[in-house]
């Protein structure tokens, strides 16, 4: 048996998505923004991917839903959008953010510093959430945005996104939130929250890797990243991605048109593979699970190297993570358990188990056999492996690809 | 019949490519980046991809080739990058580039003239060549970066890169070219040209829409437009877009492996119908053919409106062009023609036909025959036409695409 278990990493992308793509490679290739028959004939699938990706975020018709390369390009153009516009262009000079963020918002944030900006990056408490008082009293009159992510993909832990939003409304300060790891696993309404920005990304929720959006409230002013023949109302250029735009339609539609009947059923597999694990002794989850996307589980199992459990898992056909998605991050510490106050030690024993709507009963009963022999034969000779670390060659493969 | 002759704004993807990029979706969807099997288990095919994509441009081991979302992304990211690594925190001021680029450069340039960077837009020729003692007399002490395409997207004139090259080596100026039409048109080797930085996007050359790439040559120094997860060794962030690298991979093999031959059989059909057409009375073809892309027309018909001519050719299924790929563009003047010095009722009346290896004799006969009939009937009324401009409705339809 394989079992896939880092759906917060990648998911397949849906059958039903793969199909509703397939016309629009070979047979209808023209560019929607050419006058002829060729490109007016897709404009009516456009309108539909369109329409469903509307409806799915609850989006108003003020509001603007701008497709781009995914939640990477997303973020990148908000901070970096912000930063030319009130910081470089005007009289702010300052971003509140947190620790836990994505590598896109952190390492967008640390090239802002290098260009004078001032970023804050807030803690967060034991449960890894970040609390709204905290936000508030980093809010100066020189913030120019507040970027909170609104579930996180390593703990799955759930942002209080509308207090937040209320108080950089109240505050007259720009909102941001990281929303990929929340769509497609809990309710995103943005008629409900105020938020004037949230990226997302098409590969977290069963739609193609390379698409995704920002979605821009009551079409709010920000220069575009991408400058050049004004497609998307000239706020993100680029010739349309055709087959992915629609494709990323249907799929944030069968993510969320029938979410709370999906995640109760994925929560129950979520509940019972996690409470077998929390069997194992000296074990613990991060995160309140009625807090947490119903989806993830990241354990720490006291004196398991990450690493190792990563490589008998895969031994086992199983796919996880020790949290995020690069090998070269992978051999460090888990930050995001290191900013929760884990201590190094835990912070090297995590290991993320992330479920999808494709995750079967007969799956979690493996895992949860295969899991607990990877433990008692790890913990066996944890103490030697401990001394030597992990093995970088065999089965872990370097996260680098390189030509020759 | 129906016949597509707007190859230069966008192809058809291959069904071979199409076909190499269908396990990807489904079936092998790992992240490559995450250490199990579900995602190493696509760096063979990723491999050779990136080796495809090296071979097609005779890139040297030395250099980097980093997959993007397009042309538009690699255009901007030289600009942009150059811009911060050597005009805000450098001491260059000044960047080269010319009349006729396309919008992703010169809508770029604009954004940064409003940073305060002086540029350079060089004239051409009555050709629409750039001219390499232009480019040398433009540069100074204070110039970072001299941009110009390789060959035209709306003329298909080619540009003397290889001299440019010399001169900006010569000078110690970044060279960048935007290569985006001239790969698989014309030989490509970027082992007998000197060029820093090229520019390239996949639904060019029968690959798909919304991946391209940029060429660093020696993996020169240039910071990231997206940072983030530090995927393609830090220089372009975001989760890979698996199935296209592949399907790029195989699309740039196609278009430049029979290059000679490929593009002998285009060129022996885009003469005869450029030939068919120049019967016409009062017409001409810009630029000589022997230095044009061997599938690009441009042609001019002395008082027949290109958008007329545009809407009596898509009554025929011809998919053609005036030059640019957006509606609202096309009501103006085709700006290139103006560079070029056409007066502004010939720029009102290009009209592009752009070939592919997919393209048939059968095809060309259609198109001469049906453009003859529409040049009669639209100098007909090309009197009354003139007065009223082009209708704005009926076929024609408008570029924008927004929600409802
Ligand atoms: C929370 C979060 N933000 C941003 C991203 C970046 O998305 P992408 O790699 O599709 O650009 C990811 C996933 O990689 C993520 O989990
Ligand atoms: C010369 C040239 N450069 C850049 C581009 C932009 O490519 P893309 O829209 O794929 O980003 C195009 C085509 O649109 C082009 O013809």
């Amino acid at each position: 048996m394989q079992v896939y278990l880092d759906n917060n990493a990648t998911t397949m992308c849906d059958p039903q998505v793969v199909e509703v793509m397939q016309p629009y490679f070979s047979e209808q290739y023209g560019n929607p923004n050419s006058l002829h028959k060729f490109g007016s004939s897709i404009h009516p699938a456009l309108m539909n991917a369109i329409n469903q990706t509307y409806t799915a975020l609850n989006a108003a018709d003020a509001d603007d839903i701008v497709f781009t390369s995914g939640a990477t390009e997303s973020n990148n153009w908000v901070l970096q959008s912000v930063w030319i516009d009130h910081i470089l262009n005007g009289d702010k000079n300052h971003i509140v953010t947190t620790e836990v963020e994505h590598p896109a918002i952190l390492a967008t944030c640390k090239f802002l510093e290098d260009q004078g900006v001032k970023v804050t990056y807030l803690p967060v408490n034991h449960e890894g959430v970040v609390e709204v008082h905290t936000v508030k009293s980093f809010i100066t009159e020189k913030t120019a945005l507040v970027s909170v992510m609104w579930a996180s993909n390593e703990t799955g832990m759930i942002n209080p996104i509308k207090e937040i939003g209320e108080i950089c409304k109240e505050k007259g300060v720009l909102f941001h939130t990281d929303g990929v790891q929340a769509i497609g696993k809990i309710p995103v309404d943005l008629q409900d929250v105020h938020v004037d920005f949230l990226s997302f990304s098409a590969h977290k929720f069963h739609g193609p890797k390379g698409i995704g959006g920002l979605y821009i409230k009551d079409s709010q002013a920000l220069s575009p990243l991408l400058h050049g023949g004004s497609q998307m109302g000239g706020r993100r250029s680029g010739t349309l991605n055709v087959p992915y735009i629609i494709g990323m339609g249907k799929a944030i539609e069968l993510a969320t048109q029938n979410i709370q009947s999906t995640m109760a059923s994925i929560r129950a597999k979520r509940d019972r593979l996690e409470d077998a694990l929390l069997e194992l002794s000296d074990t613990f989850v991060v995160g309140d699970r009625n807090n947490r996307t119903p989806n993830t589980i990241l354990i720490s199992i006291k004196g398991v190297e990450g690493e190792g459990m990563l490589w008998d898992l895969n031994n086992g056909q199983i796919g996880a993570s020790t949290g995020s998605a690069c090998a070269s991050e992978d051999l460090e510490a888990n930050t995001v358990m290191l900013a929760i106050g884990a201590d190094n030690e835990l912070a090297h024993t995590g290991i993320r188990l992330s479920l999808s709507r494709f995750t079967t009963d007969a799956e979690v009963d493996y895992v949860i056999s295969h899991f607990k022999g990877a433990v008692a034969r790890l913990r066996n000779i944890s103490s030697s492996f401990a001394k030597q670390g992990p093995s970088k060659g065999g089965e872990v493969q370097e996260c680098e690809l390189h030509h020759h």
